[in-house]
């Protein structure tokens, strides 16, 4: 039987109404700002991140999670010793992981993040007590912060026994951006012929772990197996490459007046995330980059389905801008220039009130009613 | 043997040597404010919201979670009947709480909270199937952020499995805060002869309560068991009291210009907390209130030392302030006129290096060195 993400036990359908339940109640509180002197602007509910209005600025509030990462690189740190046989310890990439899942969302909007906050639970403060993997995972928390360029802002580490498993954490964070000048704002003012410039990932990032350790423990040597494809790396040490933080290229994009008309962080949901804006836009993939060595393993692997990889997994890409297809070279130039893989990989089509995401030299066509979660 | 919270499973010393090597870390990351147009004041680090400082105002960041409390508003689901026996859910009160533990931390640097965020990760998204506990914790949060004066600003709700207990959640979350003008801002400036003014706390709000899991455990009746000593309650009843915020109450001293010099949320650590600022002052409490019946409850069923129950749990105070002595009276009607019960408790003293709390009608000191983290 092919895998898919529901059958890994995730179920987003409980997940969903229990979100857009906290949504309805969320907006009642809107008119609480006024006092404060800010508004709630048009359209900011459901997007991945909060925004509140000034007369001459926008602040961005985000609170996100790493997810279940963590169990990888705990598994890959047993398998390989441990902390007493000199295992590999992957949380600084981690902890980078964790600040990339925060500030990716935050610069979504166009807010650059100015503090990032830790938040790290676990079942038993003896988890602290493997000098090696606390001190990993500080320093690479500090690192995620300087690659957003944000502040360390504080944060919280409880111990949560009998809530959070022994030996395990939870790894979250909140971060607070701004948008000033306001024009700055990523609106999602998206236009039939857009350019769709796709990012590359570094692997699955945060995105389908739940689905890549069930596979593992189906696997006779689990994380150890080599991933091939020209990889010469095991299948843990592909899933834990840490993920790539994109607020440069926002940033650079901003200093280049370069306008983003609108911007996707691909997690959850894989490449129906490109179709996360609500006005309905048929997006066309026609340069999706071959599938990296780590996604062809997972596919054969599972065994998953073509289209269920791309329901799923990130496929190489983690982000994704829209622009104007005049500035593209310059937006892809951009991009570059900060490091990134980056190329034009489609564009934006109008049919009418149809919401489809269309990878043709795949065969895939994912229609807007498969992406229920805004 | 008499119970500690340290017998109780919870090593402050672990964690707190690991809070100190992400502050360590964290300062250096302060210089990526500047492109931002922000920085660190001086003494925030280790205060409980972090600060960062523009020309005319200071935002705030803080990340907090409420600890372990859902527990037993869980046992006490379960005790009662639970989902289908039309047990008592107390979901509402713990996600007033989750924002109560986030606002409260705020405003002790004088920031009013304008955004809280929810994190809300469970171990199987069949959490949310149960849709009376569900509602209650979505009505709770929008309550604690209208009680708190915030915007409800989106959030967080992963599944984590095998991370998670299944059946369990992990209830957190952020808020960010502004100081505005910047000399509002709460400083710490106390000085000798200043007083002490408590405002009453509900019970033991969010602290302590592995501690009074432990000692329910051993309780024949559990949690349904009479507290007595006046108060008609059981003793999950007593325990599940929604936690008060104190937002109102340092808005209104900012409104009639009643300076705080500092002010403490006494959280864990019970009343060390008094001791929190940095400079050494000793703290003489000489109208403690007599405890609430909970407290008599939980000494007497522990058994608990008078000095560890003051070591350990707020005792029925909830939030101190430290203001010049000409002002007491004003501060203690504008605490009044929010409906908090409060009153002067004692007064600042100067004894060179000396730091301590001094509750001399219990014959109780706690000297400086006992309370290590900041």
């Amino acid at each position: 039987m092919s895998l898919s993400y529901e059958s890994s036990g995730v179920s987003y359908d409980q997940l969903d109404a229990f979100k857009r339940a906290c949504q309805r109640a969320a907006r009642t509180t809107a008119g609480l700002l006024a006092p404060h002197g800010y508004a709630e602007p048009a359209a900011t509910r459901g997007e991945s991140a909060y925004l509140i209005e000034a007369a001459d600025h926008f602040l961005a509030h985000v609170e996100e999670g790493l997810g279940t990462k963590n169990l990888v690189a705990d598994a890959y740190y047993e398998a390989t010793g441990g902390a007493k046989g000199g295992g590999k310890c992957f949380y600084r990439e981690i902890a980078i992981d964790t600040v990339a899942t925060i500030v990716n969302d935050l610069v979504t909007c166009g807010a650059l993040p100015i503090s990032v906050a830790m938040h790290a639970a676990v079942g038993d403060s003896a988890w602290f007590a493997d000098e090696v993997r606390a001190s990993a995972l500080v320093e690479g928390f500090a690192e995620g912060c300087r690659r957003a360029g944000a502040v360390w802002g504080g944060g919280e580490t409880p111990t949560l026994r009998d809530i959070v498993n022994p030996g395990t954490i939870v790894l979250a964070g909140s971060a607070i951006g701004k948008i000033s000048p306001k024009n700055l704002r990523i609106t999602g003012d998206v236009r039939e012929g857009d350019a769709i410039i796709f990012l590359a990932s570094s692997g699955v990032q945060t995105n389908g772990l739940t689905l890549c350790r069930k596979i593992a423990s189906r696997l006779p040597q689990g994380y150890l197996t080599p991933i091939g494809h020209g990889d010469a790396r095991t299948f843990g040490e592909a899933l834990l490459a840490p993920s790539v933080i994109y607020v440069d290229f926002v940033r650079a994009c901003q200093q280049r007046s370069l306008k983003l008309n609108y911007v996707a962080h691909v997690t959850g949901h894989g490449w129906r995330k490109l179709m996360r804006l609500e006005e309905p836009f048929v997006y066309e993939i026609t340069a999706p980059r071959p599938a990296p060595a780590l996604f062809q393993f997972l596919a054969e692997a599972g065994p998953i389905s073509l289209r269920e990889m791309y329901n799923t997994f990130n496929q190489g890409i983690g982000f994704a801008a829209y622009v104007a297809p005049g500035i593209a070279g310059a937006v892809v130039a951009a991009a570059r220039d900060c490091g990134h893989d980056a190329w034009i990989a489609g564009r934006v089509k109008k049919e009418g009130p149809r919401k489809a995401v269309e990878i043709p030299s795949l065969g895939l066509v994912y229609e807007g009613d498969t992406l229920q979660v805004r």
